[in-house]
């Protein structure tokens, strides 16, 4: 039996900030010295952030990369040996141990975990299975690795590498270095958030686990990054299948863990490469470091918090303005905004028009009130009046109906572009998914804006985290931020006298569900019938999707929070005749 | 010495409308038949248009596309032979000859070729070099091909079958099949056009057939699909590299050509498919049907009005609007409309500033008189004098500089959306690609519209299309439609008193050098400093194209010429650090 010190690095890497991912790298590096660790993990592409997509296609961009990662792997002589993620040259790695690309592209880049001990690199390895699905174009950029596995010895234990996908396919990598002697693999990531994927991630590993033998060492970036956000959740299970330690969601941290490794050596190879443990022993580390799991809506409630943040953050941005109408949707993405970068950074504008309620307003102070947000009103009557008198002419009479509507919109998406040119302040959207699929929304109007903080959420998840954070608030003894009367309205427009979303939408509660199985599971009109739902409600949805793909070509990003948010997680054609209601 | 007689048909298909792609194949089997042809040639994924995108995720979708192939198929009963690009479950294919996917997706399609005779399938090729890269991500979706190839025989002659990308790899499938007895090749593509892709299409051809001593016939499809047009210009080649036919470009087209073989048929391996060749003889094939190559301002010209009547068609739009500024950018979109769909379906808005020249509307009165198109004027002041008022509270003051510019430009796009939600026509933008890769652009202003004919057009470009229309007209005996007015004066956005372009952006002559080698060959800055370009210069340009990558994001589709344009072909993170200036 042996045993090892493992720190999984939960950091947050910016994309294409090279030298401060590599700062943060390398304090990581010292904090798990100190802390008498043996080997510390740091994401996959942690010097380039992930993922830097077609930024790897410029040559002098993976030069300054290995300037970067030569930093980092100086910085462990005298400290900790490191695992970091980075992009390399083909030619950096050992000859005939890549797969040549599948088609006549000319790819010369590999997603690689560089090894490094005593001030130098001792080993590399290169990613194998490189995901091309969902959000993925990994066979875009990157040659996999193939044949034996290099493992290495640490501190006595035999320890295999996986990059992040590596770890996914049962019969896969891990059971490859498994049956080569490995006894610890550890794992590097950049697995982004979604809804159902911290379940699924634990259960990879105690599959793996279970399949293997192998104790598991697993770390995952944190942070926002344009559409997706990346949970953290790193984990070390121990090769009995015991928890050794998990760290918490959606912030940094440096999770340490002693591991025992039951395994024999017996099996080893030959070629394994010695990695010196060089740190002062400084006892058993702490107690276990474990952090529970959470309720789905915290959890993306987090998600969203983080996602605008960084997106802000890291673009430069630090103010926000949002159209506050008094509906749910506005509500919600105040309270999401004054949570990531508080509220006097945050401003709202109520544009009432001819057909705004009392209430709406009413409602648009209160909350504004309650976040401790400035508000400023701008009526658009006059421009309503201005745009109708001068369409008079070409329309053959002023706008009327859904033309009418959407100009009413529009007016307002140009006031909130001339706030944010004026003062630097970024536009933030409040559409929700069901929205987006639906194409219930005006473009360049609502939809105008820098980022859709709730693009990705279907409009019943917003009631649930609506309460999820006046709950929340109540539990800390705050005033919850979000009015009641904002919760128990029907969702309504306001761009008509009287009309209410229902006019136009089937009930959310109907629409979601419907929605989920066509966007998100790929079902056709035909099998959403056959499971029961309504079928000329069903044939209904599945047209309004369709037809708004033009839409939702246009909209800012947004965050991730589903199994599949459109954006390059769906890449429909916009041009498209295909209807599967008549199953042609 | 034997002999087949070969057609390509190059057909446009509709992405989705697999009734009516269906019915276009049996079409061109049925004309190839009354030719006496042996083999006709469909293009890559006829049945379902190219490309479908994650229509393939629908397992409905794949399912239909089977019952569409299955009657293209029928008829090929008592007609010649056919090869069909298709999708298929893979499945359908034989068993080992697959690869694996190499990441753990859970991929079971294959685009594949498939042979039918006499009103059934006698054979399927799976495509094995799966393009995943520029504006490709068949990996996304489809298994590869593996193995020894299955060759046919047709009138004698040994026909092997490549899928597009399988021809461009030198020691690949081509010269696999060659080894393996092929005298023929017939390769059935979906190959989007660009500035160099003809050229170096005919190279590959010539390549291939020096490299295998087979004879090739080529079918690529014709038409617009989204960002994509394909040109076609399908080509056979005989086995002595002598052209034997070459299909115009741009339109549909059936190229029947007779090839003699000289090879023997010594080689051959067991397993040959024979397919029967029904069609009685019709005496030898018209003279060779070999169209001209043309110059590139004639060619790109053709993609865009063809890229542009293809998007409104297959879309459903029949009318278009645009805004006319009396500048070169609109008047060339106006031309291009007016070649796409016709005068009487184009309207021009001219929308005066109280910047606006009085040239620049006694221009574009011009040019709508030359193009024959009806032109509204909607002055803005009435619009412009509201906001100002409206927004004078909130910022402390009247609009002024950007902010004031950016309104003017968006009050124009509230006008055109409007009419188009009145009128049903479809908004034609009109930026062209110095200004997209810039952000020499307003958002939800000029941007705003359904689709972006020139966004891919370098601005030196324009003046080139605009004078190379005017020519064509001349030789036609027709009024050149864009005004010499418009081409020799300076550009500007008339967004300030005597604004020109240049008070922002460097000359374009200067500018769009600096821009192909940056984002279409993706050098970095200083690599552009060591090629000779003007360090300042270089250092501004870079950071103005990276910092519009968010403008970008949300701009309308619009037709790809150039080998690298703005969108799929592109990825490049909005949230990015990284600044090639320093070299980190």
């Amino acid at each position: 039996m042996s045993s090892i010190r493992v720190a999984a690095a939960q950091i947050n890497p910016t994309v294409g900030d090279l030298a401060a991912n590599a700062r943060a790298a390398i304090t990581a590096i010292e904090q798990a010295t100190v802390r008498g660790v043996d080997l510390v993990l740091l994401p996959e592409l942690a010097i380039t952030g992930y993922p830097p997509e077609d930024l790897l296609l410029k040559e002098g961009f993976v030069a300054d990369a290995q300037i970067a990662l030569a930093e980092v792997v100086a910085a462990t002589a005298g400290g900790c040996a490191a695992v970091i993620g980075a992009v390399l040259p083909a030619d950096a790695v050992s000859a005939g141990s890549l797969e040549e690309p599948a088609d006549a592209g000319s790819r010369q880049l590999v997603n690689a975990a560089v090894v490094a001990s005593g001030g130098r690199v001792v080993g590399t390895v290169a990613k194998r299975l490189l995901p091309n699905y969902a959000v993925f174009d990994e066979q875009r950029w990157f040659r996999s690795g193939t044949g034996p596995h290099q493992l290495f010895r640490v501190a006595g234990c035999v320890v295999g590498i996986a990059v992040c996908e590596d770890l996914w396919r049962s019969e896969g990598p891990a059971a490859s270095m498994a049956a080569e002697g490995a006894q610890l693999i550890v794992s590097i990531n950049a697995s982004p958030y979604s809804l159902r994927q911290q379940v699924e991630r634990r259960q990879i590993l105690a599959d793996r686990v279970a399949e293997t033998g192998c104790a598991i060492a697993y770390v995952n970036q944190v942070g926002g990054q344009d559409e997706l956000v990346f949970d953290g959740g790193s984990m070390v299970v121990g090769d009995d299948g015991h928890l050794l330690g998990q760290a918490p969601t959606f912030v940094e941290h440096l999770l340490v863990a002693d591991v025992e490794l039951h395994g024999s050596l017996d099996e080893v190879t030959e070629g394994l490469i010695e990695i010196s443990s060089i740190p002062r022993r400084v006892g058993p580390a702490d107690e276990l470091d474990i952090w529970p799991s959470r309720p789905v809506e915290e959890e993306v409630y987090d998600a969203l918090v983080l996602g605008t943040r960084d997106y802000l953050t890291k673009n430069g941005f630090t103010e926000a303005v949002i159209g506050i109408s008094g509906g749910i949707d506005s509500a919600l993405v105040a309270a999401i905004a004054v949570d990531a970068i508080g509220a006097s950074a945050v401003r709202g504008i109520s544009m009432p028009s001819r057909y705004s309620s009392d209430h709406s307003r009413s409602d648009a102070e209160d909350l504004a009130t309650r976040l401790g947000i400035r508000l400023d009103t701008i009526a658009i009557e006059p421009a309503h009046v201005a745009f109708s008198t001068m369409l008079a002419g070409p329309l053959d009479g002023e706008p009327v109906g859904l033309t009418d509507e959407n100009l009413q919109s529009r007016l307002r998406g140009v006031l909130l572009m001339a706030i944010s040119n004026d003062t630097g302040a970024i536009v933030l959207t409040t559409g929700n998914k069901s929205e987006m699929a639906t194409g219930y929304s005006t473009l360049y109007g609502d939809s105008a804006g820098g980022f859709a903080v709730i693009k990705d959420v279907p409009k019943t998840l917003v009631y649930d985290l609506c309460r999820h954070r006046n709950e929340l608030a109540a539990a800390r003894g705050e005033v919850p931020p979000i009015p009641a009367a904002i919760i128990e309205k029907p969702p309504s427009a306001e761009l008509r006298p009287d009309q209410k979303d229902e006019d136009s939408l089937p009930p959310y509660e109907l629409l979601d569900p419907i929605l989920a199985a066509y966007v998100e599971d790929d079902r056709t009109v035909p099998e959403l019938i056959a499971a029961g739902h309504d079928p000329a409600l069903v044939e209904r949805v599945a047209r309004l999707v369709d037809l708004a793909e033009y839409k939702r070509r246009q909209m800012p990003p947004g965050v991730r929070i589903t199994t599949k948010a459109f954006g390059k997680d769906r890449r429909m054609p916009i041009t498209s005749r295909y209807r599967s209601t008549s199953g042609r």
